[in-house]
């Protein structure tokens, strides 16, 4: 559902899987319909959802509509029966998110959000090491996505990039911060904030934070991971080596914390390594993620309740944006 | 005034000028004094300040030691008609700043804050574009000074990096922000703040944001400048091109407002220019500065009360941080 | 005709052009065949050149094959009266290249050949600057296009890579080079060279140097052009500044010739400029100025003669890599 | 002697030596002698070496004169009885290389070629790793040394930076190549050749190639070696990450080496490793090496033969140059 920028994408991959039938496209424009209708001739068309599900051949949709008719889709798709795949940000609200999901377990059908990058290689090597123990525990994440444009119609920076970052770190980190504080600013006459900075609070002396922009002359892709045993960096525009790990390190000999000046500081700059990350389409491995666990066999690497973690923390957010900074607690599920 | 790994700079420079005369070497560090001697034949040794300004030949005394005692030397110095240059930052408190700068006025003499960078070839072009209009307004700016270490015995990060860019930013916009927030942790035994991120709101939805950190393994040092005319970045770890200008933009044809989706955005992706900024050692220039605004034949580029600006900044920023992040005024002279 | 790696483009472009119709797909491989028969569901499809020419309804026939049989399906096609596009290398010896000119020459039809380079925004700004005398005269030409294979099954690493720099330089300044050697090796049992130098001498102190290898563990893409007045170096790699202009120069005072030691030399380090290029497929250009050329409205970019000259070159330049460096003059056309 | 700009890096390394005493500094000009005296003051002042050695307490003499003038001086300092390290190339030709070492020979006395790179820790990595078999057998070497400047008054661009390629090549392979290519021009008015390409030929198929050149807008100071196992970049602009391996390759399953299309090619690209090299002043090991190798305790890393190895090369790579690239065997020491 949705045959614009993304849908497309969507659909070569679920009619390249092995998995899965390519049955139906749906947009509300006929034109779009008509253009994809040449490539994938043996799937019918329809200019609704409804229509569509009515047939009473489908199994799974996807969805890949502007956020905002997000929920209203997947309702009408898990009320059919269907297993429902949608484009990131899950839905508009943290509302949404929660009828979606409760209407998918009562319906028993599955939900999933299409956060893409968790398929790639460069995030699966960082899980396995991080899963591994290798760069020990976290101090902090900082990440660094900015670039020049894409403004886009219906969501600002933070909804349009956020979710990139929000979605790696639930996937690495496995739980939403606690709370967040928002600074950022509109710099054109629409009223779009087009820069943020964005803090989420993880506990513990731990944090993270995203700077987003669509106002930077660079365009810059790198999340760094200050680990207590090692450093990591994922470059996402590194053609060949988009993570790299420093095993770096300040030791502190600490023979008096009351007189600062007997500290003893050290550092430990040993080998960086960037392993070979396999290339390879990620919506290939998410589509055979998808079918997995629709049939059971394996669990959901992005589960709709990720999604709607990612929208908890969205939400919180842009409360805090509205309050120029201020501390906002992600309440994901009360 | 202090020999430790600054001061034998600040020598050089004082003996290789030729508005000043090398006169007077002082250190609580007997063995510090007599290594500098052997280069500097000429200048005799103090292990007192009150023992250098009694002979009551000194114009000028330079203090280049740990910030705590900077403002009694200060004081010492212009108490006996010196005038003054100060390592930054200026003093430890915003209350020292005024003391000094009230003894320096009732006494008639000058204060200069060691505020090097502004006698760099990259600040004094990017000074000279901004005042040429070319940039335009400011946007925002973005700044990223991040290394491994080195910790620093008496100063957390904040104190030690954000100097720097508060400089910087005073001497190019011309006035301090009216607010500041500061998020960031220590991640070490000794509980020395290593990680911050500082937002400083200069009203009118400009902003500034630096992250300043001892626990990155790579090393950054960049700063954008997104002005609405033209962007900026000035990248001192680039060894030939330190300023590079962007001619991009991002134009808006905004037929209604209430409607997002009829906004046409449009980008501009013009020329990068990266000009030839001069070498040459800053320090040379500055000591030029001060010999000259000391003989009123030019303004001082870094004045004491700069350096009381910049300390006003960073006490703000203290107090934001110990607040996990609460906006904290700015008050440089109530 | 060739819907292997490359034809599969030329038919996209051919197709979406509106100066032409793709009106045959031709290829011995009947699964090729249906494969694109699906995206272009207009044009018949030929298991042979002769059967597609038969139907007497072509204007131009396009040549992706393996370059051995370039040169027969050009007569081809020739025959038949129509004008031919060929990839590059033009023919597999500078013999065939004649032929082909030559039946062109009696028929009345016109030659092209792919150096899809030229038409790329890069190569239009250089040419652009080398004509308005912006860059002086060459002192010379460097350029570095080395990556980790890939092995080509019929050609070895010098025809494989070599057409790409020789079209551009051809194009850029006009003449091919009186003389060339080549060093060379190959590391691999199978015996393609892999490795190789190649200097390409125009007289007058002006040469060119190229190093092209299938054997670097990192990528480049980079041309350096020393002009008497300006440098510039194309890197085709950056994304967003692919050429940049060095305002750098050497001045020798030379009082003294016979004395070096008198000879003073200053450096002068200007601007550096990175042009806006614009962006927009290369190939779209190209079949414009292909339909152009035909229509004589415009002049040919890349004319079959062109393609010959880099033919000329390579086979020069492989007599001397079987000399291992020796001179070999190009005697284009005796 | 020579205290123009490198001599006093050596005179600053071995008076912090603990293995030596710098007992003489020599000079034809008087200023430096008195420029240098204030940092060493137990050191006497000569204008001739003849006047220093008549002395007869030195040891060692460290020659960094115009290297016309060092077979001359390391002459007297031999006759003298004292040991010689001379800054590179060694000699002007290699027959005063020749005798140089005949001498030496005859006196009993050590001679030492201040090929300092040697003493770098990345250098001294890769010797490890080559040592060790990581990187297997070579394929290839392809050294970029380019930048803008600095014309040197008496050498040209092929013996002014050669010899730091020719004795790393030297150092890791541990002979000279068999015969040289070399081909250059001149592009001033004062006729020194500032750009060259020198290709050294070291038998089976195995060579390096050298770019050296005084005319680039960028600088570029990268070797990489192309081994039979690894690859390894070494990158000496790199501040942090200098030497590189990358654990890349190319297998072949040739089935039918008549068959070309018939090879399988398939490549392996593992993983990037750049191990920690330690920082610490090379001029420092090797004045260490000198003195153990004076003392019989360590075999000397950089022997005056090894200096004169490199000077046979350049000999040769000047004749070649002449001969505008015609190959030029290298006899050593026929």
């Amino acid at each position: 559902v949705g045959l614009g920028y993304w849908g497309p994408n969507l659909a070569r991959n679920v009619s390249a899987s092995e998995r899965f039938h390519l049955t139906a496209l749906v947009d509300r424009d006929r034109s779009r319909l008509d253009r994809l209708s040449g490539t994938y001739p043996a799937a019918r068309t329809h200019e609704s959802l409804e229509e569509a599900v009515a047939v009473g051949d489908l199994d799974l949709v996807a969805i890949a509509t502007p956020v905002s008719i997000h929920a209203g889709l997947a309702k009408i798709a898990l009320a059919a029966g269907c297993h429902v795949l949608a484009e990131k940000p899950f839905t508009a609200t943290l509302a949404e998110a929660r009828e979606v999901m409760e209407l998918a377990d009562s319906v028993g059908c599955r939900t999933f959000v299409d956060h893409t990058f968790l398929f790639t290689g460069a995030v699966r090597e960082l899980k396995q090491q991080i899963v591994s123990g290798e760069l020990g525990d976290f101090h902090f994440v900082d990440s660094v996505r900015i670039n020049l444009g894409l403004f886009q119609p219906d969501v600002d920076v933070l909804w349009d990039l956020a979710p990139h970052d929000l979605s790696i770190l639930q996937h690495l980190i496995g739980r939403p911060p606690s709370a967040v504080r928002a600074i950022g600013a509109a710099h054109n006459p629409a009223g779009f904030v087009d820069d943020v900075h964005l803090h989420l609070d993880y506990g513990s002396s731990f944090g993270a934070h995203l700077h987003l922009s669509w106002l930077s002359p660079v365009k810059v892709r790198r999340m760094i991971f200050a680990g207590t045993r090692q450093f990591a960096i994922y470059d996402d525009l590194e053609p060949a080596e988009k993570i790299k790990y420093y095993d770096h390190g300040v030791e502190f000999d600490v023979r008096d914390l009351e007189a600062r000046r007997k500290v003893l500081v050290s550092y430990r700059r040993g080998e960086m390594r960037a392993p070979a990350v396999p290339p390879g389409e990620a919506l290939a491995l998410e589509m055979t993620n998808v079918a997995d666990a629709i049939e059971g066999k394996q669990e959901p690497v992005a589960p709709g309740s990720d999604g709607a973690l990612v929208v908890a923390v969205l939400e919180a957010a842009s409360r805090s944006l509205a309050a120029n900074g201020d501390q906002v607690d992600v309440n994901a599920f009360e």
